[in-house]
């Protein structure tokens, strides 16, 4: 019923998460109809350039534009914590309360057997090199979700045995919902409200 | 707190109708992180082709890939009948429910003195210059809105005089609601239910 080229374009706006047929729909024909041409190469070359310059951090795995993202490579970070999580999404989430100084590791997943989702598919072992004697605390903040806490119990499985302690965030996320959703204020009680895993 | 050119994506989407700042935010980390280089280079190019290919039909001023649209080049269509509405996303919303066989006139806005959008600013002119003998009916199907009456009552009273039939679709849409989230029953309903407006 639409233009091919139309059809293609609602279909690529589909494949995005949390968008509906409807809503690529309505994406579409703004970009269509409301849009200057000017606007849309501004958003294509957004699209481009974002996805050709950014790449994982080569200690925390987070996305950056550099080797080494803003945080690792920052001195006003204390070095001697690292909070581990899912997503680079949940480290901007994290950021947003202000208050957490430490560094980050970006495990670009978590365990799932249901997936196929093994230790060695996710950024486990480049978390483990980067434990030296400066490191005195990990915290888990992965979902609060089945595979997410699984996570963390492997993982704190593996670091407990090297005498670093290890702390999972607090409830006070609600369980089963996703840490970017959370507000500034309960991420902040929940990081505050950590307590030893095992 | 985000590397320039990952600010710089998820403003572009947050311009997007119904995409805040959330969504975008999870848009942009869904192409970074999860998406082949590849899928990012058919997404935009799709935008790109689209974009460039897509132009307005010079007899409905629908979107269209050609010069005149494939509705108003159909030899199936009713040529007595017009279905005037506010945008192209109206045109697939009643598409969608297969009944309606007549032409379309797309008038790209509503009325709205308060946003200074004047006749001369919508495709009056150009519906206007469409009525021959061979038109019978001009249904209007612009949202059941403030501005979409207010531009339904106004053609209509430029088209009665020249013995043309002019109706406007029944109340069955949600008043206040947008014509493009009516589900089909609703739309064929109204268009079924379709009276004379003056």
């Amino acid at each position: 019923m639409y233009a091919p080229s139309i059809e293609n374009l609602i279909e690529q706006f589909e494949q995005l998460p949390g968008i509906g047929r409807k809503s690529a729909e309505r994406i579409s024909f703004y970009i269509l109809d409301r849009m200057s041409r000017e606007s849309v190469k501004n958003m294509t070359e957004a699209i481009v350039n974002a996805k050709h310059s950014i790449k994982f951090c080569s200690v925390c795995r987070n996305l950056t534009d550099s080797d080494t993202c803003a945080i690792c490579s920052s001195q006003k970070r204390d070095r001697s914590v690292i909070c581990v999580v899912e997503g680079p999404k949940d480290v901007s989430a994290i950021e947003k309360t202000g208050e957490y100084h430490g560094l980050y590791h970006v495990l670009h997943g978590a365990l799932s057997p249901a997936d196929g989702i093994s230790p060695d598919d996710i950024h486990i072992k480049e978390l483990l090199a980067r434990l030296d004697n400066s490191v005195n605390e990990i915290i888990m903040a992965t979902n609060p979700t089945v595979n997410g806490t699984a996570t963390a119990v492997y993982i704190a499985r593996l670091i407990e045995p090297l005498g670093i302690s290890v702390t999972r965030i607090a409830h006070g996320i609600p369980v089963g919902g996703d840490l970017e959703y959370a507000d500034e204020i309960t991420l902040l009680k929940a990081i505050e409200g950590r307590h030893p895993m095992l």
